[in-house]
């Protein structure tokens, strides 16, 4: 900020702490009648540019038109800005009027349909990260991506941005090996039991992992119930250092934080589109170091992926994306037809992990079945096994205790290892015919878990008891709802009501 | 809200007014220790519906993690929330999770290129203007309508839905005529003028305006300068009954709240599509009964529609849209190369108005003909001219002086006539070179009379001095920035230096 005439002293307020949370967008609360806002003509929903001791951020402006909140002389800020501004009571603040966006011009001609070009989108990416976008043009710009798509070009572009914007971890010219799933298909939580699986065998697979973004729970998620994912970038290093694996919330290290911004704007719209879709995935794992990836797209009706045709078109952007960046990359198209595993919320999902690491007899063969496909396919791409044995080896380690040995000291090496919650609150919804399952809506098993309480209150979620093609008995119970309070449950038990099936039955003549 | 367990005693809040303005979403505060937050998992930034004695309203949860600002057991709503529940000090509320609103998923559907039917664009309106959707909605919203645009029947929908959560003003059958101009043309203020010669010649026309959506004024801010334009709608009939016409605010008298809603978030966006301008315009127009419309369409390089093909396409819909709810039209395609009057900015406009109402020596010359011209296709439209003979009437009855007397009267009927306000600072801008003016841009024009404060400031903005084609000399004032903030001023005047140009002046050699 320049030093103009609005820097006078008399343009100063001093901060007072609220302690008002009102998510990520940044809120000043000042008063209607104070001198900055009658000099500067700032109105209720103005976007600021607040300058502390410490640095400077941007923020949308509530008035305060009452006494009893804050004293003449004083504003106040949102947590989030009190954090980014590196606030303390007392500080003194200016503010003045955000100059225009010019990067707002380049989401409007995206909306309109034009090419974003690279440089448009590393400002556009810069802008959000720094904080100077609204909710409303965080919108803008997803909703104009996801509407008109993003090319090849762009795709990279938003990729290299999202990467720039963010810290990039340097493992030396190691193979460092990672896989993602694109989701979409509830309780498949592969991923702990891989990172064990191939750290074990030797590789470096030093997991980054998100939270849910429209689903009951995201691996950070799920592994949060076993251990802390909270590390930091050192604390991270450490981990990989000493077992060769990981698995930590990506937040936490800040590997392409425009991500996490985005995220939350894209889960309140519920759009997650293919262009940022790749540039989400591929930006995190190129920060994070990869050189070698795995990525499992299940394909089904009710998956994320409902065809052949969408998973095709997909994999073909991820591929040549990830090509152009210098991943050595292997695609696989999985079976997205049914939920994996039983359990459907972190905590629920945790237990099924565990029980195939420890080999329980209850453990479900699906999840274990994908487990080994996936780091069988790592294997082979990260050079541990030889073409058309990584299964074999990866099956062979988990059989013999050195998986599960593995997972407990990745597990120690984060924090410790914990026991995931259960939830006071579980009601089974039973069949209400006798006859064979013939379908599973995993929407609506998604919302369902949601609704009691997925992914926030962490024991919250379904234990899913059937599979496609089973027999079922009238008044079997079909699943089980877990609830961390009474309200979450009443909304899953009035979704369940509410909707068609979430499980068909087709009674048998 | 049925009555189940969360309502009981136990689940209830008393609400303490904060006097927090948070702009057009509303908000509650409530401490995140509080029995209901923990029961129902409420998290910040949740959707909730809120229930109060007097009704219900959904808002955006913020959480209030420290003591002082609200005591146990008490609750805050932002001030828009609090008008909206007929909020008073100390009443009980409950609060619950928002059922998922599946008017989301027909939004979702459009991102991704679907077309919207008739009932799904009800949905859409109704759950916008009852509040349910977010500004991240909203903006998701509009974005997908201007990415994919609104073909004719979505735009027709648009239209009936937006009529439809409003008022509507039945008129007993008479002949009522109405005129909107599209905008993006500096100070094109005919609207009073209009008002002033066709209801002295014997129409009706009873003006509902907007305020600005991205210029520097709309006509119901010009307007405010001259007279109250916040009108409910029988004191709008009673001026209409004794006057022929007025020129009131929209907004005040509930006609498609819709419109109001988005706008604002159109603002945010600087967005203003095809379809959604279109049922803007035409369902404001129904909405206030009009029967027979006139249509501005200015055309130019910096004009809203920069090319004649544009305006083709816009007056096809517009028409086409217009006839189907039996609206009888006529559309004038008008120059738009360059300002009009001279003044840009609420009270500016106003004294140009004036000055062509009182046939000042100084009247802007272009501002009196482009009335003149929509006055006179009004007045055939209507009935009281003879095919050809508008213009002529339209002339003789302004200089005859009813004119001017019939705008007295009308605002006096409104409530009174008042002065413009004028502004504190005044800063001219010189010509840097003589020479002839080749190009004047009108959207830099109109950022810089915006920062200057129009229209928030209603003295604010641009007396504008200079036409394409006149010649100037070296330090001539090309116009003068008209600023009541030094800190306004300041940021006109930095952005005048910003800008290659805003008025090209080419060199005579």
């Amino acid at each position: 900020m320049k030093n103009d005439k609005s820097s006078d002293e008399p343009h100063k307020l001093r901060l007072k702490r609220l302690g008002i949370e009102t998510g990520q967008e940044n809120v000043i609360f000042m008063r209607s009648d104070c001198h900055i806002c009658r000099a500067e003509g700032l109105m209720t929903y103005a976007r600021v540019l607040v300058r502390g001791p410490q640095g400077e951020i941007v923020a949308t402006l509530n008035h305060v038109i009452m006494d009893g909140l804050l004293p003449a002389g004083e504003a106040g800020l949102s947590e989030q800005a009190w954090k980014s501004l590196g606030a303390k009571e007392g500080d003194p603040i200016q503010v003045r009027h955000l100059d225009p966006l010019t990067s707002l011009g380049k989401v409007r001609a995206k909306i309109f349909g034009h090419r974003l070009g690279s440089s448009d989108m590393t400002k556009i990416i810069d802008d959000v990260v720094s904080g100077r976008y609204s909710n409303v043009h965080l919108a803008g710009f997803i909703t104009a991506c996801a509407s008109h798509g993003l090319d090849k070009s762009e795709t990279v572009a938003l990729t290299v941005s999202m990467i720039g914007a963010g810290k990039q971890i340097d493992w030396g010219g190691s193979v460092i090996v990672d896989k993602h799933c694109i989701g979409g298909l509830p309780g498949n939580r592969t991923t702990p039991i891989i990172v064990a699986i191939v750290s074990a065998c030797g590789l470096i697979m030093p997991k980054t992992s998100s939270r849910a973004i429209t689903s009951p729970a995201g691996t950070a998620d799920v592994m949060e119930t076993l251990a802390p994912v909270r590390l930091d970038l050192s604390a991270m290093r450490r981990v990989v250092d000493a077992e060769g694996g990981c698995v930590v919330w990506g937040g936490a290290v800040d590997l392409s934080p425009a991500d996490d911004i985005l995220i939350r704007v894209e889960r309140a719209l519920e759009v997650d589109s293919e262009g940022q879709l790749v540039a989400s995935i591929l930006s995190k794992k190129i920060a994070a170091g990869a050189t070698h990836l795995v990525l499992d797209l299940p394909v089904g009706p009710t998956a994320k992926l409902r065809s052949k045709e969408d998973a095709d078109k997909l994999e073909n952007l991820l591929y040549e994306t990830a090509v152009n960046f210098g991943l050595a990359t292997r695609i696989i198209q999985s079976d997205g037809s049914q939920p994996v595993g039983s359990g459907i919320g972190p905590a629920l999902e945790a237990r099924d992990v565990l029980a195939v690491l420890t080999g329980a007899k209850a453990a479900p063969q699906d999840l274990r079945q994908r487990s080994l496909a996936l780091s069988g396919a790592l294997l082979e791409l990260g050079g541990a096994a030889e073409e058309g044995s990584g299964v074999q080896l990866a099956a062979s380690t988990l059989d013999s205790g050195r998986v599960w040995s593995k997972f407990q000291a990745i597990c120690e090496a984060q924090g410790g290892l914990r026991e995931p919650p259960i939830a006071d609150y579980q009601v089974d919804i039973a069949a209400s015919i006798a006859g064979r399952v013939t379908g599973i809506d995993n929407r609506r098993l998604s919302t369902l878990a949601k609704l009691a309480g997925a992914p926030v209150s962490p024991a919250a979620g379904i234990k899913f008891q059937v599979h496609l093609g089973q027999k079922v008995q009238t008044g079997e119970a079909l699943m089980t709802i877990h609830a961390e309070s009474k309200g979450e449950l009443d909304y899953a038990l009035d979704y369940n009501k509410s909707v068609p099936w979430i499980v068909e039955i087709e009674g048998e003549i």
